[in-house]
């Protein structure tokens, strides 16, 4: 029954007085620890992080995080496995990735702890130049029409299977120009279900760039910073952007699209990339 | 203009095939690094962490963050200053925390990067453990009539004037067992929200142990640890509880409330501190 992405609970409902015991479903939250090898021994092992996630898609997740926060390069990954050697409480929240022996890891911007972008400065503009730094601003034509825009906000709900038992899982979507959804991952944690969707998106040698991303909550600093890394050009959110979230995808040339709900929906950066029917008016 | 909750933008809104610009507001988000001192000079400073914030309430926040993770007491802070030594454009995003000279910080956990939970081992049952290790069970008669919780949401929605602009910011409540809104908080991150709402409370000398607190989103295990720590013994959400979030409640004596909304919730753990006027009813 372990690392299953949701497990059983009884819980009593209160309602107009009346409290009611019932079965229910809890999204799973477990920690995951991810170690980076090179080669031969367990001396040349490094602990990178640690991050509570929904158990599911573990592999994926961590080479989403490791290349979504600059660390590594996706080519130098030579494998990823559960560690044996642990406790067997520990068992499938280890996970080791496997670098060529010549490949460089940026561990600096870890040891700050917590956030990794700040390495050159406490500020939003050392924030935005770090992640410049690792990665050129995103250069592609794809142009989505606003309906696709609309509609991708269902298509990822009804996809949802553990979401609707739950209704505590954040969900990532990518969507093709089509606005056909190709890949899905959910997780207690927005960033972490990104990072699952990178992960599976360089496994499976999706071309990022002919791609839009959906994500079921709020788009902050992180995730804009995730989308860039990965080179996905528009980013859509449910909920509302951050300043810094604003800010970084302006000047990553990055579409970003907030409140996409009710057949409407906010452009905060790179209009250029929506393609509307009618006249546009300013107020 | 810096250092503010929101900052302003001009958005293109597109509904029904128009795009049209406005105006409209961002929540702010920003990186705040939080050191810490034992006096004297500037050899004795200790960089803890960096965490994405909206700013306001900063000393709140370091303080919050330090207690309920576990790193310090409070009674051994001796000042908390935004440090001036710093470049301009990071005036306003560091904060020191002078300790007595003879404070103990713990500062292993952090080490482990992004959770600090987990320092015996990588499973629940150890995140569980390492938070018992800092903090015993909760030990409180409290008892909250169920109209009370209730009506909490619309309390906590009304008095949220900055979540009305943007949209984008997560909120915390304190509540007295009157319903009585005593403190609210609110930020980018949920957990900056708990931290500065944990900060304020501390310094108002209030007695955590009679109060219950509502967070506008979903319940981590992070948010429960904060709970425990922080000696409230009920934890209400707006939204969903994850499967770890619930354990830790349950070993903790914590109250867990979830899914606050439209007149009902659900009993997690703690059932004996809701008060409910009609029968109780088994399915």
């Amino acid at each position: 029954m372990r690392n299953l992405a949701v497990t059983n609970a009884t819980i009593s409902k209160v309602k107009n007085g009346l409290s009611i015991e019932k079965p229910d479903l809890l999204a799973v939250e477990e920690p995951l620890e991810i170690r980076v090898g090179f080669g031969d021994t367990l001396r040349k092992e490094k602990k990178v992080a640690v991050t509570m996630r929904t158990p599911g898609h573990d592999f994926e997740l961590a080479l989403g995080f490791l290349f979504t926060e600059g660390l590594i390069q996706p080519k130098d990954v030579v494998s990823i496995k559960h560690c044996q050697q642990v406790k067997p409480e520990e068992e499938g929240n280890v996970v080791r990735v496997e670098l060529k022996p010549d490949a460089n890891i940026e561990l600096e911007g870890l040891e700050r702890n917590f956030y990794t972008t700040s390495s050159c400065g406490v500020c939003g503009k050392a924030s935005i130049e770090s992640i410049h730094q690792k990665c050129a601003p995103l250069v592609s034509d794809l142009i989505i029409d606003e309906h696709i825009i609309h509609a991708s906000p269902n298509v990822l709900r009804e996809a949802q299977n553990v979401f609707e038992h739950t209704g505590g899982l954040h969900a990532v979507g990518l969507f093709d120009s089509s606005g056909k959804l190709i890949l899905l991952r959910e997780d207690i944690g927005r960033h972490n279900a990104f990072d699952k969707l990178v992960g599976a998106a360089l496994n499976a040698g999706i071309d990022s760039s002919e791609h839009f991303v959906l994500v079921s909550g709020r788009a902050s600093f992180e995730l804009v910073q995730k989308s860039v890394m990965a080179g996905i050009p528009i980013m859509a959110a449910v909920g509302a952007p951050s300043s810094l979230a604003v800010d970084l995808a302006e000047k990553s040339n990055l579409t970003l699209l907030g409140f996409v709900r009710n057949n409407s929906f906010n452009v905060y950066t790179g209009a250029q990339r929506v393609q509307s029917s009618k006249l546009k008016v300013k107020s």
